[in-house]
C-alpha cells in the first residue's frame, strides 16, 4: 500500500478536534452586497430552470442539479449540450449555500461565482460568451420587469445581476429537520438504536476530522477559504483501485499547485440517499461502498458489515425536509431568440 | 403557382361553415378507463419531469414540453438524448387534452398512446423498449405507494398505467380565461378593438375553416378521429418556398396512404405567444409571419399589414391563465438504475 502524506491544511483539525452535533440552521447567510429578497429569490428560480442561456436551448441549471430530487442528475458524471458527457459527479444544490467554496475543487469562492461557470463551459451550457448568454437574457423582454423588481429600475440586466438572483434562489434551497436535527434539537426518539450507533461509530472511526460542521461538510468558514482534504489519503487494494480515485486530479486542475494534486472540497454528508452514485467521479453505487471506501481511503479502517449499518442508518438520519416549490412561470420566448 | 387539390376531409367543413366562438372549458374530458383522479395527476407529473426513463437519465416529458413556459420547447426542432435533433417542432402539451389526436400527424389517438411513444423513439428519450424503460420505474423503489395510491394496490407498476397517470396530469394543464374567452363569455371590454378586428378578419378570411372550437384546432371530435387538413394547400413563391414547408410528408409518414402527404392535424393557436417558432418545421420566426404564410398557403390571400397586425392582436388575445403548480418530489435513485 502506498501512502500518501497529510497536507498540511489537515492541521487545522487540531482545532475541530472536539466533536460537536449541530443542527442545519433554517435560513442560509448571504453576503453583504447580496442580500436575499422574495424578488430574487423570483427571478433567480425563473432563470435556474430556464435552458434558453445554453447553446442548443436544452440545458439549464436545473438539468444538473434536479432539485425535484436530490439536487444532482443521479448520473455518474453529467451530460451537457451536446450529448457530450463531463468529467465530475454534479454536486448537490442543496444546502450549498452553508459551504465555504463551491465545485467539487472549490474553485468557486461563492454561489454567485459558481451559478456563471457552467455556462461558457463548452461541454456544459456551451454558450460563446458571458456577452452572448447576457445577449439571450436581453433578447427576452419578459425579464425586464423582474430584474427591476429584484434589482430597482435602470440598465440592470446584466450577468452579475443573474448571477446574484440564481444564488438568491439557492440561499432558499435548504432541507432542515432530518431525524438527526429533531435528535440534535432535543427529540432523543426521532433517531433509530442503529442510527444512533452509527452516529458514535462515525465520531469513533475518525469520520468528522473531515465531515463535520452542520452540512458535515467541514467547519464554518468564510466564503472562498473552503474545506480541503487530499482524497485519497491512502490508495492501493483492489476495491479501492477498481473506481479508479486517483486519475482526477482535483483542486489541482484548477490552482495549478502541486500540493492540490487529488485534493477536494470536502462535501456534505445530507441527503446522500438522493444522490447516489458517489464520489467526485460518480464510480461508487451504493452508500455501504461509499461508507466503506471512504473509511479505507482516507482513515486506512477495515469497517465491518455492522459498522457500514450502523453509519448508513445515521446517514440516511440526516435526509431533512424539502420544501414545497411552486414552479416558475418564464417569459415568452422571441423566434429568434436561438439564431 | 402550382395547386394541391383539396383532400376529401374538407369535406367535413360544410357541417362547421357557421362560426361559433367558444371559451375553454375549465376541465378536460377524460377517457372511461381513466377517469382523472388527484393521486394519478400527482403520480402523472412525477413521470413527467422524470428524465429517468430516457436512456442517458437526461431527457423528461418536461425537457421537450416545458410546461413552464408554452408546453414546448422554444426550439424549431427538438433535441433529445445524445443531442442529435429531430425533424418537427415540439407541440405544446397544454391545452392537448382538447385535441381528438396527437403529434403533428396525429399519430396517436390518446394521450395515453402519445406518452409512451417518446420513450423509445431513438433521438428523443431513446430507451431500447418499453421493458427496458418499465424497468428503470420499477427499478426506483419509491414509485411503489404511488403507484398504489393511484391504481389501487397490486402488480401494478406497468407501462399502461404510468401513460395513464401522465395522460392524467396533461388532462390538467389547460390555460382557461383568456381576454377571448373572457370576452365570449360575456366581458365585451376583454378584447382591444384592434383583436376585435382581428377576431372578424380571422372569420371573414376564413381561417376558422380549419382553425374552429374551442382550442381553434378543429371541431370537437371522438378520441383518435383527428382533423387533417393538406397543408400547404397553395404552394409558390419565394416567401412560402424559403419555408420549405414540402419537405416533410407529414400523415403520409405514419399512415403510408398516399392521400395523407402533407397532411397534417390542425393545431391549436392558443397561447401562440409562447411557441415561437412556428409551424410544423419551426422554420417561421415571428407570429406576423406565420400568420402571413398560413394565409397564402391555406387560403391563396395576401393580406395586408393591418389585415396581419389585426390577427395578430386576435390571436395575442388567445393567452390564458397559466394555473401556478407545485414541483413534484422525484422518489431517490439507485446508484445502478442506468447500468
Amino acid at each position: 500500500m502506498k501512502f500518501i502524506p497529510l497536507v498540511v491544511i489537515l492541521s487545522l483539525f487540531a482545532t475541530h478536534a472536539s466533536a460537536t452535533w449541530e443542527a442545519l440552521p433554517e435560513t442560509a447567510p448571504f453576503p453583504a452586497d447580496n442580500p436575499t429578497t422574495a424578488e430574487k429569490v423570483e427571478l433567480g428560480k425563473m432563470l435556474f430552470f430556464d435552458p434558453r442561456f445554453s447553446a442548443t436551448g436544452t440545458v439549464s441549471c436545473f438539468t444538473c442539479h434536479n432539485v425535484m430530487e436530490g439536487g444532482d442528475d443521479h448520473r455518474s458524471v453529467s451530460i451537457g449540450v451536446h450529448g457530450v458527457a463531463g468529467g465530475r459527479n454534479a454536486p448537490t444544490v442543496w444546502n450549498a449555500a452553508f459551504l465555504s467554496s463551491q465545485f467539487w475543487d472549490g474553485r468557486a469562492a461563492t454561489l454567485e461565482e459558481q451559478a456563471v461557470g457552467p455556462v461558457t463551459n463548452p461541454i456544459e451550457m456551451g454558450m460563446k460568451s458571458l456577452d452572448h448568454a447576457l445577449g439571450r437574457i436581453q433578447g427576452i423582454p419578459g425579464y425586464k420587469q423582474y430584474f427591476d423588481g429584484a434589482f430597482g429600475a435602470g440598465d440592470n440586466v446584466t450577468m452579475e445581476n443573474a448571477a446574484k438572483a440564481i444564488a438568491a434562489y439557492e440561499r432558499t434551497l435548504i432541507t432542515p429537520n432530518s431525524p438527526y436535527d429533531q435528535y440534535v434539537n432535543g427529540d432523543k426518539s426521532a433517531l433509530s438504536a442503529e442510527a444512533i450507533s452509527g452516529m458514535e461509530t462515525f465520531e469513533a472511526v475518525g469520520c468528522m476530522s473531515c465531515h463535520s460542521g452542520a452540512t458535515f461538510s467541514g467547519p464554518a468558514m468564510p466564503a472562498g477559504a473552503g474545506f480541503f482534504v487530499k482524497f485519497p489519503m491512502f490508495v492501493g487494494g483492489e476495491d479501492l483501485e477498481k473506481f479508479d480515485l486517483l486519475a482526477d486530479v482535483g483542486r489541482f486542475e484548477s490552482t495549478g499547485n502541486e500540493a492540490d494534486t487529488n485534493v477536494w472540497r470536502v462535501p456534505t454528508l445530507r441527503n446522500l440517499k438522493f444522490t447516489a452514485p458517489y464520489l467526485h467521479n460518480g464510480a461508487v453505487k451504493s452508500l455501504d461502498d461509499a461508507v466503506t471506501v471512504m473509511a479505507k481511503a482516507q482513515l486506512n479502517r477495515d469497517l465491518d458489515a455492522e459498522q457500514v449499518a450502523d453509519i448508513v442508518a445515521f446517514l440516511d438520519s440526516l435526509t431533512g425536509e424539502f420544501p414545497t416549490q411552486t414552479m416558475p412561470r418564464l417569459p415568452a420566448t422571441p423566434g429568434d431568440l436561438l439564431d
